[in-house]
């Protein structure tokens, strides 16, 4: 088992780069912290290169963490590779899944745009909690492997497939196969009540402040609206995701 | 016109204690920042004590602002009251209303012990957007005066009543009128899909991690459930209050 005391060990400030999605991206890794996403991680122990735990800290005796990596770090260590104020003495080096297939995908996601965290990964737990099969992340949106969007996803991003891709050509694709997509807007279009649940749909879900591109919108089979009956101007946008998606599958 | 140049007048120390609760309540104001606040705040200009405007700000030419009392501030006083990074030039503080009233509320929202404030200000948005009458605050909910409770509702705390009380006195209190009063629970209770809409109705939200209170789900009509599909443990709390809002109203 390797031991590391030192928070200028070379692996340390590699570890410590990977908050930056360019250093997420060269090294087709991740990290993730804290016991219930490694916990999450170890379903697929596969991605897990190196499993990272903090010398006051013991690991729960019934995880299986035969032939991982394990690397034991001081206290100080921990902490300076952690983004939380109170990291919880362990984490994990993950790899990126590149080889996930969008096939036999019913009920799809599309988010065009989404740029806080925070709203991603809530999404994205959303739509693991709503049955969704997969996610597409279209340019402009937020990298999913940010770990504030993995925090907020509360581990969901190991539950489903999610991939980066082209929106309009996906968009294309799913039509010809006679999935209907449906956008979302605040003008135009229909109520989503006047839509009824299906085996199969793609939802488009927008930026937070200027909503789907106005492409995307004009090849879908319909835009959908969440009626606002007081006096805001707007849901938020990982609420109307909600709010759709449990809508849709019925 | 007053002016204020100095970090450390006695107005802006003051001002700055507004961050805790206890100051708000000994004081029975609230200070709000931001252009789009305070152009929400100004529909009930009445709540409006002072406006607070940073001498590099040029407040919007629609803005009526006759009879207020507006205090011209340094950018840096500006920046010493604000909690946010980059402060828009302008905060106001506003009278906490006390004398609101829940007569005649038939679409309730009770908030039993939410303690995110970012949860709280999006299930006070999401409610607004809803068409919900009034909201109800138990104990151990985090104070709704709270600015990141305030920036997360996006003004929709200035649309409908908000009031703290005695939840389990309010439950008896509608159930005696016959409105029926649903909780929400992870096990037990019945799916939310085999409740019709209605007019009147009374949702009970509840704590992040412990759900809503023994007690009070004891004394509803229905505990509701949302269905989870996939492999999440659970929905945030403002999604779910989200899906359940807008299914209820129909």
């Amino acid at each position: 088992m390797d031991r590391i005391e030192s928070v200028k060990n070379q692996k340390v400030k590699q570890w410590r780069k990977l908050h930056t999605k360019k250093e997420r991206e060269a090294t087709g890794t991740f990290m993730i912290e804290g016991l219930h996403l490694v916990e999450e991680a170890l379903k697929t122990k596969e991605i897990i290169k190196d499993l990272i735990v903090s010398e006051d800290t013991t690991i729960p005796t019934h995880w299986n963490v035969d032939q991982l990596n394990i690397i034991l770090v001081t206290k100080e260590v921990l902490k300076a590779i952690s983004d939380t104020e109170t990291p919880q003495g362990v984490a994990a080096i993950c790899e990126i899944q590149t080889e996930l297939s969008a096939d036999n995908w019913n009920k799809i996601l599309f988010i065009d745009s989404v740029q806080d965290p925070g709203n991603l990964g809530t999404i994205i737990r959303t739509a693991d909690a709503a049955g969704i099969d997969g996610i597409i992340l279209g340019e402009g949106t937020v990298d999913h492997y940010n770990s504030k969007v993995i925090r907020s996803s509360q581990g969901s991003i190991f539950h489903l497939p999610i991939i980066k891709g082209n929106l309009v050509e996906w968009l294309d694709i799913y039509s010809r196969n006679e999935i209907p997509v449906y956008g979302t807007s605040l003008q135009n279009g229909v109520s989503y009540r006047d839509v009824s649940p299906s085996e199969q749909f793609c939802l488009i879900i927008g930026n937070e402040g200027s909503g789907v591109n106005r492409e995307l919108l004009q090849k879908t089979v319909k835009n959908l609206y969440i009626p606002i009956y007081g006096g805001a101007e707007s849901l938020n946008v990982a609420i109307a995701a909600g709010i759709l998606l449990y809508h849709l599958r019925g």
